[in-house]
């Protein structure tokens, strides 16, 4: 076997700490270095899965013991560290999004086609492995040429109105996913028509942003996807896909923690809630999302799920600002992502 | 087009009106009269579905104008009219049971298997179209050589005490239908094994009776049939069949009122309660019970879904008995059904 | 009991023959005489279900032995017979759409506004038992304010070439179903958001029209409509709602003819197809809306699910106009429906 | 945190390296040394998961570093490394049965019942979080008093002949799973009356034993229970319970691999075969159990959850062995699991 896969995680908070998880874990992959600016995150982080704490990440991506390197800071720290680490050749997982600003991404876009290193960009739903089977189904030609695709994607409960602020609207912040999503299904979109709602939130309102909203996509093909956002929902994360094709449907309806069903008086066949939110509901794909990584740091043939690259990094964040221009001007917006 | 059948309707209580609606219903079927030892009853009914009321039964059936007679009167008065009926060579649909005294059932036997006419016992849930469907399908060879047939029948609340001391016990009084439905799959049962249990009813316990119970049916070709039998079920009526053969299985689960289904912060993809007992779990089925009938007395071929007759009401009894023994011994009965 | 409501009944042929069939299963309506221009087919259709045949329309609305009208005939003469039988001051049931030309249907407006009987508009999906319900568990309460609705709605196939090019476009023709049933729930529709696809016919293309389309509504009080539409559909009829709000969700699937559910060794827990088509899928409505047309033609209450009105008739098709430039010029439109 | 729990395993076959894998992949234990008769069995596994290997189980059973011993050999060996593990004072997971003779099971009892050491029955299916949950459920009240427990249990085929020669026949190879569960919900069972079946193999039928069986176990309290064998099942391993109170019901159905549904013209809402077997079903049972067995071993407390211990082997044994006899003689046999 070849030897594993050196790691270092830059930003040790929420998401941080999943794939530190994740990291200790593979039988592939091993920390060697954590980095955060408050050092005491990096240094818990290490106690429990191994590996030296800094609060220098420049130094950690330096480090001649880091093959790969996971970016989990803060979005404004993204594409400097993200540039660290193709200056240095290093292999990177970086969170979504790259950043807020389109010319920003677009000043290291050439360096991160010319990378020899894989450059992923973390959108985790990719490895659901629910939407994952629903989407090798419909390349495997079950339902015939994908004519339309409904993503349905509504938060528990609206972020704080601090994160808000800083978040890049609802397209930028939230929708970004899904557009993603509606990507790794219709890779090349031509048209964004969005429509922005504000329904409940008067923080949201506020910033001026849309507390939900209804984007139609048309790929090249003539394909169309929806996009239900919400910013609340009492039930529980809400993430379903549902593909349309001239030989039927398929669908990934919402994830329940067991299998119990109850009937009582009142009701019947009652499931448990859904699971609560990201954590919960794409646990699994989370490691997934890891093992491939490393897989494709190894070498190994990921082909056949490969995992979203810089490309679709950019390419998520230029229909975010579509759909924030065709919401607040009323019209279909046309899109070039090549 | 052939003249409508006329009918005398013999009791206008629950099970009476349900008849009378579908004979009103059918474009086939006429109401000729309606009897009732309580006159009133029989006058309301004709007042709302048309024909003429008696307190005779006997009169009734004796009627030049009567083609068909339907018995929904009291049990012990079933043998009496069902004679009285075949002697006047009326075509009959009866009430289950025929008799709770497996004597005074085959005291009647020879001249129902010589009667020219339809000699039907009201077996609705035949009829029902989900049941009616799966077992189409069994037939159809869809899962192979029926192996296995489970049937769950519970009542939503025990009957009465009063009804309780009359009704022969669980067996004879509620799991007989069972023993039909398992017949419609399985007629040749040649052994039964029952376990009868004291739950949660003192009344019932205190009549000598069960108020639950576990019924194992083994057919001539090695088939199992198990019922599972309560007489309370706190979210409604419970019928449900499921199948399963070599091929895989079929089932048919409980009915709600609609589709809606809810999702809240508490519960996921809930169900309306199920259908509240068999007026409105059988709705369908009354009507199709009479709309076969019907046709059988008109002489059309009915060989797809043939009604239930005197034998049928007879081997659910002999089955009942059984099962009633061998709750009380301990010990599986054999039994000849032929 | 008052005497049943007499009916003429204009236009004989497959949704004249619901209407003459759902008169004759209810007790209070009798049909008196049936129109249609191929007079064999008015004959046919009182041979089966009484009265009298004619081949003149308006000499049936002025019958004196006629209440009320149901006008099942092809959309050019529907304006001409309402405007007859709203002189005549007959109670009328009109089959969807009013007219495709809103000044037409402009022209009679005041009329239908002014009338002392019932002037109904045949959008059967009203009277759905399962929408219904939702819809009157969304007004209950129980999800709280309603923020989203999402309808589906696909036909099985396309209608043929020639009927196409009649039709005034999917969204006057097919879409105007679920305009109507969008405003059963959010009667104020202010923005109208429409896409159209042309994905797989090239017969319709050739016409100039859609094949799909997705049309996003917005309400008064902000709330967000989606409408997803194909003309075709592998699996069968596909209409469904979902509505979501505060306190959670609230949704119909599709509807099966019976439950029973399979499992083999392919797949598990299989369905049986959907209803194919409006006929068999709205079997029960349209029983439910003659009866709810009699009831208000007899002044019986019927406001807890009343029938919809001409306003309602004019107010899809305004939404539809609205639609068509929505999706040709790619661009919101504001919508006055009052 | 204190030392991880140190594993000797005995017998690296199949279900052996399902315990290597739990072992690896917990926090808190770790493999020391592997032990089987076929030592390139046991090198195998310490080359994947770290320890040393041996041929000889007891002395594994002795050495030092080894606090904890699975027993995951063949059945004719668990009762002598169990009994050595016991004299050695070390904790014990062993997988049923412990033996398939009453009496060799009950020569080690003192000896169990002194231990200081966690004993630990391999009755994986406790640990399996749907019917855990649905387990807690009942506990706490959710139903009221559980009256009935359907227990479906179907293998997907067949074992080979000639392990169904040593198996001990059906109740106590297959159905013995099944009383433990059984028993998880109602510990004192006081009769039992089965009914075997000999539905579709011959060699199974050859070797006396049966390939389905209908077993109905009563409680001390009244409770019932049902369990419905059968040796195959097309689409895959059939593991339900459904259980019944005064209150309602609560059920754990099949599982998919994934929640993908597809609709097409011929069936709709179609699910994933169900997973295919044991290994598949119970993947994370397996870990859970290793997982409780590692938190008894360290002395944290599981009294929430607590693992199947000698006794209930003891019982489940007892069980099958009157299941056996009452299928035999025809009659419901009363047991004392005392």
């Amino acid at each position: 076997m070849s030897q594993p896969v050196r790691f270092a995680l830059l930003g040790t908070g929420r998401i941080g700490q999943v794939h530190a998880a994740s990291i200790h874990r593979s039988e592939d992959a091993v920390l060697t270095v954590a980095a955060d600016a408050v050092v005491a995150g990096a240094e818990r982080t290490v106690a429990r899965y191994g590996g030296r704490a800094t609060a220098d990440p420049f130094a950690a991506i330096a480090a001649d013991d880091v093959d790969a390197v996971v970016i989990a800071s803060p979005t404004p720290t993204h594409v400097d560290l993200l540039s660290a680490a193709l200056d240095a050749g290093k292999a990177v997982l970086c969170e979504k999004p790259i950043d807020l600003d389109i010319t920003r991404v677009d000043a290291v876009r050439e360096r991160a086609r010319a990378a020899q290193q894989p450059v992923v960009l973390g959108f985790n739903r990719r490895f659901d492995p629910h939407f994952a089977e629903l989407r090798r189904r419909v390349r495997a030609g079950e339902i015939g040429r994908l004519e339309h695709l409904a993503i349905t994607s509504r938060d528990p409960e609206p972020p704080p109105a601090e994160y808000v602020a800083v978040s890049g609207g609802i397209f930028r912040d939230m929708t970004i996913h899904d557009f993603d999503t509606a990507r790794s299904f219709v890779p090349e979109i031509v048209a964004v028509t969005a429509v922005g709602l504000r329904q409940f939130s008067e923080p949201i309102a506020a910033a001026g942003d849309f507390d939900a909203a209804v984007v139609t996509l048309v790929g090249s093909a003539g394909e169309s996807v929806t996009i239900t956002n919400s910013r609340h929902s009492a039930y529980g994360y809400d993430q379903r896909i549902e593909a349309f094709g001239p030989g039927g449907s398929l669908e990934v309806g919402n994830v329940t923690p067991t299998l119990v069903r109850a009937s009582t008086g009142e009701r019947s066949s009652t499931g448990e809630p859904y699971r609560r939110f990201f954590l919960e509901r794409y646990r699994e794909a989370y490691e997934l999302e890891l093992a491939a990584f490393v897989a494709a740091v190894r070498g190994e043939d990921t082909s056949a799920n490969p995992s979203p690259g810089f490309e679709d990094g950019r390419a998520a964040l230029l229909l975010a600002d579509a759909a924030d221009l065709s919401a607040r001007e009323g019209r279909t917006v046309p899109v070039d992502l090549s």
